[in-house]
């Protein structure tokens, strides 16, 4: 039988903006903070995108990769030509973004256990943007049960 | 530290028909009204697929964007010919489906905050229908603190 | 209005190794012995690989559906040349290995409905593995409402 305990709950919101159209942050210290400030000691923690051109992931935090990750991005769906999407017959430029964002996923859910982010030897939480140059929220929301006193 | 409540869930099942092989189907409002009776203020929702030849996904309600996923879903993984694949040695027609499926995604967990969706401006759920042409099911499920009474 | 509960939680660990590079092999009953173990009546379950080389996804218990993914997978990330990712300069050979795990995905949230995995028909949790031969670790976090006594 598990633990038992009162539920509680907490939300915070990441704000980034990339100079560059396309970027990967790691946010997982912002995510740790919010989880401390939470009190959650067991529990699930929700981080996702609040926009639809921008994804939330875990993997590894090397520069090597993450350029492998944009080129191969950039290869299943190109960028330009423009004209290639009927979403940028809208006015829009992203369309290639809206598809990128959904191979990488939009959200992760991780677990806290006695506090802390129950993470693997290399886990880290990326914010990956593919429209950015502008403002754009990263939603972490915490649920879970109080320590003991 | 966190709100404290009395945890509280709701399970409630959606069952989609399409009349095509492939379809989008926005189903926000139907995931925002299993909010509400759950009486849930602060918590989380699990939206999944109970079909493994479908989908759940947050993306943009703009059909131009819809047409693009289709073709670049078929460029990925198409559905012809049929002997492509393996799995249709087992008298299926539906291999392509069960990888489209994986791009596209099996759920979405959202926030729910103050007893409704937390969202960014254009976050919508979709229904990825990716085998259709007969019922099949999704599952909503709502767990977290009830609110001040 | 759903029903109440006193909030539990419960966590374990899946240990994995498979003799092969890649690998799908099926978790679905340790998933079901931990959630049996937590006592959660209502509830959300969380499965994850903790190693970001691996998946953990649902779809069907089919060995040519498998075949199928395998073929796919190297189709869009090859594992040769392995001169083709630059993670692989730092002296790794599996950065194909983290491409096909963003496809198929770290994790699965799993809803559980008295007290047990709420599934359709044919969903079963698999381990996907793309850089094996050596001990990986799959975690289990299970939170939600225990049932009537």
């Amino acid at each position: 039988m598990g633990d038992k305990a009162t539920m509680i709950s907490h939300r915070k919101e990441l704000v980034i903006e990339t100079p560059a159209r396309r970027a990967f942050v790691n946010i997982t210290p912002d995510v740790e903070e919010a989880i401390r400030a939470s009190g959650v000691h067991e529990g699930l923690c929700l981080v996702n995108a609040m926009h639809i051109t921008a994804s939330v992931f875990i993997n590894d935090d090397e520069p090597g990769l993450h350029q492998d990750y944009e080129e191969w991005l950039e290869g299943l769906a190109p960028h330009e030509p423009i004209s290639r999407y009927r979403h940028n017959r809208t006015g829009e430029d992203n369309g290639d973004a809206h598809l990128k964002r959904q191979i990488m996923g939009r959200e992760v859910v991780v677990a806290i256990t006695e506090g802390r982010l129950d993470f693997g030897p290399w886990e880290q939480i990326f914010y990956g943007e593919f429209d950015g140059r502008r403002k754009k929220r990263v939603l972490v929301k915490v649920i879970g049960g109080a320590g003991p006193d």
